[in-house]
């Protein structure tokens, strides 16, 4: 079965299939990751630009090694050191870039917009690596494997997701990808971090409080509490969110024996998570990170026209 | 036939024939770029340091593109960030290089100068990617090249060049390519902004306004208003710079008939180049771009010994 | 023979066995260094992350190209402009990277003891590229290495190490090197700048001037001023400094004739050692760099597992 998309840049843009076969590719990937000759030459010759309006180690680096372990020619850029600086303009940047033929340009903008805005004015390849808060898909897709790893399916799952949803890309990605599965999404959060509307997507519901949401769950996760996008919102206290939207060894009860406890990382220790959960027997964060490299493998070879028998 | 620099620095030391050996080259490497599988084994063991004291997208991009479609290995060094800042000389920084073995260093340095005073004590190539105000060859290539592409030939072109001459390396290392291969070249800018003395080099002409200049060109070439590089001269406020040098669909009329329009890019929309004008039909914006990194692996590959024939 | 440690953190921990075996191997690979091809295939399909918390050209460049000569992938992360401003601990950053599955880090961080922490706690090899005031062993190595190219052997050399020896890394891992393989150490500097008890290790001798630590010596190495790692130290100015301990064409006479003068750079010209003497015919300055390579690509390639007897 073939992937018939040139970009990923949503994961509301993708069918059911289309993130299963994604998912699939990923495990493939993570099998060949665990030999002890991890490079394959499924795209060499291929040119991958990282374009990084943000800073960013964890997803870069990912994208950078699942890159040189499918053989393809990684080239970092963070505009913000460079021309960026000129007040050139995004599309006369990507058109530069593109004039160079790069097959894929794996791209990470605080503009929700850009991505699509690109894509459709350029031939290669767009993968979103994040955009402000709209969409972070890579993220969706490894967090989708973890759960998957796990329970052996996505249909059915109940996964509470606490903290900051308004401003989360992970978040909104997951509600995306969840949903369309057949997961049950249950919300919960300070009421400024609760987006409007969102209890009228199929399967989410919104809850009053963080208790409620993890009430008997399969999943647990948790949000990283961005100050950067905060906006004008109303943040409470670090001390007082923690109180209230922070897990610990207490109210980790509450979800299913043996629910998974998930972060997509950086940890604020001590305020989403304590240190004794996020290390715990019950976290599952560094799967996540593992599963990153093999999702981002996956991406980049099915929007450079990769079947998944071909490997 | 050979190439029997160990550099370039400048388009002022090649010959006529050396400068259309790189083009040729070049078109070899286009041709290569052009194929689904892009990478050539070329230069493989060779290790390239991209040494940048100054911040550029685009042309450290396009030599780090081009040494990997050659299988070279690429080294990316921004001196700002590390030993220059404890007070190393550029002399002690490159010797310390040149032990680690490379075979070429492509440097970029506000000092013109800097690159023949390192290439006279150092055994490894050195390719200039820009010098201060000087000398920026690989420009300078792609610009002809993409002008060769057009008309079959240099020779008897009118090609008008358009603004900050003074401070232009850009503009400077075209006028000594183009005057080399039989163009003609007519420069217009503010008077601060014309080098004296330009009038006295063969084939270039001195003209007192914008519109004589462009007036039956073959080729307009709109140079970036770089306000880093103004110093103390006068600059005229940007509006009143844009009216009287700025290219837009009125008086480019007053070129030839499909006259082609070109600029080093980043462009400052609206100031050098209408938008109309920069993402029209006579705009070769994209393809100088796209020749760049076929004109760097032309370059790359004859300080490295290479034959045209070889490949 | 065997190389048995998973880590390479400081030349306190290696024996002299273990010592000589990578020199043997860093002369074997300074030979693939100088063919034509320089490229090997051993590391091919690793990973090596290059995590630079502080700054640094010639140590990074040196590990990203033995890498690459290895044929190993090489991802370079300077965490400074990225989680780390975002609050993530070391070893949170440090589980994310191994989640990624590397098989090496060279790590360079200010905290001594941060290297241990890691190295205890990841599967992967952990090779320490400068830690605080510790160690730096790559650097020990390759000084090491230099003086056997000159006499054939380090037992019973007579090495004076002048300056800063409290606040350097540099110093702290020849001094454990150089008295393993039996040489005879002579230190020298301002009394704030000798770290008490140094008279204590065997082999190693507190001098109360220069002149007597150089007084015979073969290898006279003297030491980067680093205001950066001063502290609270009195530091005298740099000209009292450069009086009493800067080396120069006369004081150098007091060494051995064809005295070895080395520094592990950058140089701060005129104040630990005249230009006269950096430049002149017993500087050793470059070979210590060109050695570091090779030094480097030993120690990538025996925490991989390799033998001796396998390249």
């Amino acid at each position: 079965m073939g992937f018939k998309h040139k970009d990923i840049i949503a994961l509301r843009d993708l069918t059911k299939e289309e993130i299963l076969l994604l998912l699939d590719t990923a495990e493939n990937m993570r099998e060949i990751n665990s030999r002890d000759i991890k490079k394959v030459p499924t795209l060499r010759g291929k040119t991958i630009i990282n374009l990084f309006y943000e800073a960013s180690t964890r997803t870069r680096t990912s994208f950078e090694i699942a890159a040189k372990r499918l053989s393809a020619d990684a080239v970092n850029i963070s505009p913000s050191t460079s021309s960026a600086t000129k007040g050139e303009t995004l599309l006369d940047t990507a058109k530069n870039l593109m004039a160079m033929k790069p097959d894929i340009i794996v791209m990470r903008h605080a503009i929700s917009g850009a991505h699509y805005f690109l894509a459709k004015r350029l031939p290669c390849s767009i993968i979103n690596a994040g955009d402000g808060a709209h969409e972070h898909p890579s993220q969706g897709l490894l967090d989708m494997l973890t759960m998957r790893d796990r329970f052996g399916k996505l249909d059915g799952l109940k996964v509470a997701i606490v903290g900051d949803v308004t401003h989360s890309r992970v978040a909104r990605s997951n509600i995306q990808g969840l949903t369309k599965m057949g997961s049950q999404v249950f919300l919960a959060g300070p009421p400024t971090m609760i987006p409007t509307g969102a209890e009228k997507l199929g399967n989410v519901t919104v809850c009053n409080s963080m208790n409620e949401a993890i009430d008997g769950a399969d999943v647990v996760m948790m949000l990283r509490i961005q100050l950067e996008r905060q906006g004008k919102t109303l943040l409470p206290t670090l001390k007082e969110y923690s109180r209230y939207y922070g897990l610990n060894p207490e109210n980790l009860k509450l979800a299913k024996k043996d629910a998974m406890v998930m972060h997509p990382g950086p940890i604020n220790r001590g305020v989403e998570l304590s240190s004794y959960v996020a290390d715990g027997d019950q976290s599952h964060v560094m799967k996540q990170v593992e599963n990153g490299v093999a999702v981002r493998m996956a991406m980049l070879y099915h929007v450079s026209g990769g079947e998944l028998t071909a490997e």
